[in-house]
């Protein structure tokens, strides 16, 4: 379903030639039919952000945007004042066909970093694409499908509100990390919101989502997820049911990302509760949910406790304050460390499902923060020791 | 030559029934045969510190260490009052011995996280190795021998100063990150130095070498670095060449563990220069060495400068002050990075030798630093996912 299940919304995805892999659908247009053009974006904190980044930071800072244009196959970043230049001639051919100017677009590009895009490709993409433009289930899909790179499969979400619809697509499965992850969301809404509105509810999704995640450590250059709100449905939506839905929204489509981490055969949830703040579980599950001892420990079936509380004893006392001593790590829910020692054997943890939990408790306080992360793989080597990105 | 090298202390290496491998030599003792018992130590900073950790860091605490016992194949880390005690009765069997209170006995451990020692096997072990040291070349040999666990080989230093020598061994592989390293490391040397003098030598000579290599981002339980003095030389050594010789010998043996590292195929050194502080360019050649992309890359002879700026990218503004578009990054000495775009093409690098070096230049000031790595190889998978360590 993907981003045209909400009403106002029009999309396609189309082989423009910017992959290198030949006949690879690779340009994808979002078109908001309004009535409202309202957006909110939230990007990438790296330093070195690609230019269509740049670009679309200034194009959404109105809390306007209306359309979208997202490659994959060439990040566009680390290319200088030429790559923010191909940004800028890009969302101007959008501009042009969808008959407002080029500042009313974003673009977003993944894929290799350090190399310009093929900008007569590009362009005559741009053409090609927002000619098949239509709001059918299926011009989702090909929008969902254009923007892959190393992903498996396509990931989209449709939730629907009291008389209004969310959708979404995302791509990302490498270089995933808070902040955010390495990868393009567009969520759309046919609700009737402000920018205010839907900055906010964006904001707040990203934060326990998309800032909670984490493949491989690794932050992008070009991380983006837009909302869009058409306010077709003419529904002005409950304020908390609104920000629930986009929550879920960013939430499903995040997950679905670890789902599809590059190589990965688990989903690991690493769940910290019992931290005297939020801030200090977040940074316990972040510092575990890292560990490359673990996550080869999981791959390899192997519930090891000792790589967790290892990784635990990393953060620093005045970050999260708790006793060693009393520390508690259940893995799929057996209790295999026990204040700090060993708890039932490790044969009891039944590590063949797909979605792996280790649960930890500090016994310190009431509060818990969780971070999904995936395994380390022969496949994850094999990906990124031979794909260039 | 390994502890040996100096004079005034004997060493032996024995199979004492520790280790899960039939007949691996797993247990070694150093004894400081004086005329000083002079000693300093440095230790892991992880909360989940192990047994013999807490053990000997009071220990060490008032200058003098008599002899040490290390184990290898068991870490006695998360093993509570328990492993402690464990701790304990083996510094007590070696003061017995040797003639000292089990306060003047340093011990360190490393293997397994989770599980108490064999203590029966350990304690005969103790009486063995005591009743088989010597001051040989061969008998420190075999001391390097049994500390090791996943490591492939031997690693020891052997230096001269003006009249007196030092050696050393170390062990370590994986779990190895700032700070320090999942290692043990016992430096000897027959200078006469005072408790004071040990203690700023090795501090200094490990916060440049222990402190700066990195081979997964993992901190250990068990982390320990011991300088004994002898003083048998009889030789006060100039200050500035002590500590000189002290740095360059935790250099060569932390150098060594990267050249060991698990699984891995290039020894990466990432070297930040034009920083406005040491301690900028230092958080800048930490996060480009956690990259598990870029590490993937060079296992894959790829020098995939993108790696490096995203990576660069996530060290805020305010710990590194630069401007992304004054950043040069030269792979093997190619400058394939220019200003932040692209400079020279990446075929002109040659990536086949074991040792790979990306220098990076901020252009923001005078300070540098540098940091070690290890590239990410299906091996180093294969031994954290089927090795319960």
């Amino acid at each position: 379903m993907s981003v045209t299940f909400a009403q106002g919304f029009s999309a396609s995805g189309v082989a423009a030639g910017v992959s290198a892999v030949e006949g690879k659908k690779d340009l994808a247009v979002v078109v908001n039919n309004g009535p409202l053009d309202v957006a909110a974006g939230v990007f990438t904190a790296n330093r070195f952000c690609a230019a269509p980044v740049q670009w679309s930071r200034k194009a959404v800072a109105d809390g306007h945007i209306k359309a979208v244009v997202l490659n994959s196959g060439c990040a566009n970043a680390c290319t200088g004042k030429e790559g923010f230049q191909q940004s800028a001639d890009t969302a101007a051919r959008l501009g042009e066909l969808a008959g407002v100017p080029a500042e009313s677009i974003a673009v977003c590009s993944t894929g290799m970093i350090g190399d310009l895009l093929p900008l007569d490709n590009v362009l005559s993409g741009v053409e090609k694409a927002y000619g098949e433009v239509s709001d059918s289930a299926e011009a989702g899909e090909l929008a969902a499908e254009a923007i892959l790179t190393t992903d498996t499969k396509k990931k989209t979400v449709a939730l629907e509100g009291a008389g209004y619809r969310i959708g979404g697509m995302v791509k990302g499965s490498g270089m995933i990390a808070p902040q955010l992850a390495t990868m393009l969301c567009v969520i759309t809404t046919d609700a009737k919101v402000t920018a205010e509105q839907a900055r906010a509810a964006l904001s707040a999704g990203v934060e326990t989502s998309f800032n909670r995640i984490d493949v491989d450590g690794c932050m992008s250059t070009n991380d983006t997820v837009l909302l869009l709100a058409s306010g077709a449905s003419g529904v002005e939506p409950d304020a908390a049911e609104f920000n629930k839905l986009v929550a879920d929204a960013c939430a499903s489509l995040s997950r679905q990302i670890i789902g599809d981490g590059e190589g990965a055969s688990h989903d690991i949830r690493v769940k910290v509760t019992g931290a005297t703040s939020e801030d200090a579980a977040l940074a316990c599950a972040r510092a575990v949910a890292a560990s490359n001892l673990l996550k080869c420990a999981v791959a390899g079936n192997d519930p090891n406790w000792g790589r967790v509380v290892s990784s635990l004893g990393t953060v620093p006392q005045d970050v999260a304050p708790y006793d060693p001593n009393n520390v508690t790590v259940d893995v799929n829910g057996v209790r295999v460390c026990d204040g700090g020692r060993p708890g039932r054997p490790r044969a009891e943890v039944d590590m063949t499902p797909r979605e792996v939990h280790f649960d930890i408790d500090l016994g310190e306080g009431d509060a818990e923060a969780t971070v999904w992360t995936d395994d380390l793989t022969h496949e994850y080597v094999h990906i990124n020791a031979d794909y260039e990105s």
